[in-house]
């Protein structure tokens, strides 16, 4: 029987989770954790049957039994442990954004591809049953040719100034996940953005440079127009929709609540608010990615989301950026090299 | 052109509510009103252009130029109006019930047998367009064979006990309206009756030896099963459900709302609370009943809502009371002479 | 007792709904209706007991008993139909736009409040109940200060070449609507707009230098931002949605449909399409936008929808089709003479 | 640490699933499982890592490590191995229900109550969140003194004839997790029953003396009235519904769905199926179900569902068999020995 040893570099909040996940499948185990700061992780990890804790991440390219990293620490140092990771022969699944500059991502990626490794990068909604129906739709034909796609994201509260200063952004923060989507639905190439923002929620987050209600304006290759709602704070949970239209009809995806349950009264008649946030509304999506990322290493199936999407998603964020300083659109060239793997 | 001129006998809210709406139709006016009590009616009269106010129905009766006239009076005045009318050959437009004594309700029927006149009965859900859907789904099979059906009736407040003391009691005043639906949706006579009350609401309504929640089985001559629902206060307003289930699929039709807004704040999601009562729900299917009465005269079409469902509903209503108190099951003869006209 | 006598000028489709939604209102009646082609318009006249037929619009003008005008006719005509109307003291209800050029607007209305009398544009949007709830709820504050709004308005067809090619585009044509309806809910002036396009329906419509699919990005003098989607064919109807999103909350509004029925087969769960169009979806709208303007007039109250919130639209449309055009942002200028009757 | 082992009887589909989601859960592991038949189970305990596979569930009773059995072996044999579990000391899971008799569950119940053990039965619908919120609202006097409760309850599909002729009927099969919801959610016991059956759907279940079709009235010693639909066959999936309404209100329960998806074209607009059967619908209560089982033991905390639920739900289902084989209504009486473990 298969059985793929995994190491998890970073054990913050998402490397625990994807930990906490792994340990609850078949064919699969974490053999290993590496984090800079190792103190208050033993009881953690004895509990979920994780034998080795270690401060160095290079114990863990170094250990021949693990076959695949999970790189979950901060974005700044993604790029560097791609490339050591792709030399020793690891499979990677990286959280997004694989860096900050789409030349050092460029870069990394030449070593995964140069290396024949597989690599995932955390782009988690694609395993959301909803979206993937999205998509699933659009790909069936089912609205015809695609004319329109429009995704409301709304965080229910905004990041501490601190994590802000540290994101790379809004759009590389936030909206990459909404460009990954609008690639994924649309399946065609954004060529061309334009974005407003403003600074409605948080003065701190504008202290630092940064935006938390945003507006942005995409182009397909297909000929479609796209638009993407963002903003840090919607006091009454993750509202995280999307909508693709076209010349034979249109699909829409809405949030989900923790219950079906409606409440009349003479007040009003009342329902759930959407799931708190990213934990509560992708869980599934968080296990279903990993089982993904193993099958495919287990039995060579290609990777639902691959390296040159974290890329792609990337080169957006970054063109988005230019917009909202030069305010006027921006184009993206086609022509990228393609490193699927 | 055709004109048809009717009289309304009774100016109490639903006789007011008819003429109002019949004087912005086409084709047909208003001549003449009646009511025991006239007095404060000029003003409002005039505004329509009713030219004659009465206090005699008789006088509508013996105008010959009024051909059909609307029993708007007391239930306990229709059957002996409705003899008068057709002797006169006066159409019949009769609000529910007809009378609160099948016997006498049968008799009333002969005479309108025998003039060969049109008579139409209140029943005014026939004509929203939600519910005639529902019957047109079934209709059309897209269901199957019916199994089952559901009928949640609530009103949003209880009537005055004064009210309750002369209305012959819930189910021949407010479920009658839903014997009417079963029949009207499932196109299948009601063959078995059980009936379930409680006096929850209104302690009054209890000393009336009325009831205000109620639940009712019906079992159908097709073999299929019903179950209506009242209750006499929903505080959240009037809530007007029916669910058809089948071999083959399920139709369900739900409460209109004010608006379609959708609020969404901290406190929860909140939608409008359904529209509040008959006149605010049924305000189109008003309006709709009479341009059908009045088109069944002019162009001797069909009437959509005959004697005989007046007659049908009274016999169920009557069964259900007799079950209420027996406690056991009734059964209803299907052999009863059909007075179509 | 007050009777307000209108003449109607132009008796296309818009011309003869005004005229035959007045007819059935108290207080008001249409004295006279003019067109270029009056042939074949005796018999609705007469049905509808209109007593005049003119083919100048010159004769309503001088009728002294007619004291206010709907100009229903093609826009190319409005500005200078609003000059002599306002000249001739007659109140005026103009359908939208004004005209094709601000600077012709502005003239126009000039002319109206230099005469001292009521204007109101033919936004019926604002009358519908579901917008009026929209904004009802953003005036209450129940979602804090305002941030984002969408509008999704896509038409079920698009019209003929003949029809877009005396259109006045997109924007002049169809989105004003929406460009209305962003002042109207969020209560601020629009300082910048960007428009993207495309021809992705049909080819005939780009041949005439036009697009049938659009999102337009606004931003508001209070700071918030806007988005509108265009169609012009959405092949499961009329899709007339839109949400207001703030710091405490969010409405949305969505379409009204046929009925509440949801069937359930094997095949899927489906409901009712959204009304087919504008008629069917704004038939209470155009009734009660015609109400509220006889009741400005003979209670002299203040006009919901004035002349220049007519100006207005047009010049954020005229702006969208600089910035399409252009490909970059146009800001508008806030001080514009505001003429407010 | 603590850790509960547990022994499993019975190895059908409901067995392997309690099985499969013990052995991913903290704190508790399936140390055997029995089955009269065990052919081909090597592997499949052997991937869930279930050391010890017996066919004399007797070898579980006695494994003195084994503090808990989960009795999942058809009907006929539960109300004995209840009794020798509870003499052996083990706490007890029991699939529903206990016995197809009230007497013989009343003395298994008494060998529990000796014993001083613990037992749960298998009503997963209580530990689904949306049923749970029903329950939770009408606890929190949100809809005020309940009057009405409605249950909409159909299966996608009938069970084949050899399942009808073990199952003890709809009532004691299907239905019996119905009247455990009605006394779930109402916190009040029933104290008279009437029921309605038809056998529409499959010949052969009216063959075997049994219905596919019902609806079953209830009420409850607090006054309020309650109704029950069932169908076997509900074509567009597993339909489970609940509706509890008041004297301040109502709440809803509505069905969950595989995603959230609309999809509008020009046939219609469409929404997903509810999920398919009771392992799609209540794949997490049947977790949750088995973790508070657990956490009861472990923390000798109170069960959810304890012996004396399944005895009153049987007590209900056999006065609605009696109710439709004499035709009239049938009384329980209150006064019931409560076993509360």
């Amino acid at each position: 029987m298969f059985m793929l040893q995994v190491g998890i570099i970073g054990a913050g909040r998402i490397g625990k989770l994807h930990a906490a996940n792994i340990q609850q499948m078949s064919h699969v185990r974490v053999r290993a954790i590496s984090d800079v700061c190792i103190s208050g992780l033993d009881n953690w990890a004895s509990e979920l049957n994780i034998p080795v804790i270690t401060n160095d991440y290079r114990d863990l390219l170094n250990d021949p039994d693990i076959q695949a990293v999970f790189i979950c620490s901060p974005t700044s140092t993604h790029a560097s442990i791609i490339q050591e990771a792709a030399e020793a022969g690891k499979h990677i699944f990286c959280e997004k954004p694989i860096s900050f500059s789409v030349e050092t991502t460029r870069q990394a990626l030449e070593a995964v591809e140069k290396a024949g490794i597989k690599m995932q990068v955390g782009f988690n909604r694609r395993f959301d049953l909803n979206f993937k129906k999205a998509r699933d739709v659009v790909q069936a034909g089912t609205i015809g040719i695609p004319h329109l796609l429009r995704i409301t994201s709304r965080d229910p509260e905004p990041p501490s100034p601190e994590y802000v200063s540290k994101s790379g952004g809004l759009f590389m923060d936030m909206t990459i996940h909404d460009f990954d989507m609008a690639r994924y639905v649309m399946q065609s190439e954004v060529v061309e953005v334009y974005a407003q923002g403003a600074n409605l929620i948080d003065p701190k987050i504008g202290e630092l440079n940064d935006i938390d209600t945003a507006v942005i304006n995409l182009r397909f290759a297909n000929g479609a127009l796209g638009v993407i709602e963002n903003s840090r704070k919607a006091v009454y949970g993750y509202d995280q929709r999307l909508e693709a239209f076209g010349s034979k009809g249109c699909v829409s995806i809405n949030n989900e609540r923790p219950s079906t349950a409606v409440v009349a009264t003479s007040d009003g008649v009342e329902m759930d608010k959407p799931l708190f946030f990213f934990l509560e509304r992708y869980t599934q999506a968080y296990i279903q990615e990993v089982r993904d990322f193993v099958r495919s290493i287990l039995f060579n199936e290609p990777i639902v989301c691959n390296a040159n999407d974290g890329l792609q998603a990337e080169r957006i964020a970054r063109a988005a950026k230019e917009s909202l300083v030069c305010r006027h659109p921006v184009t993206l060239e086609l022509k990228t090299p393609v490193i699927n793997t």
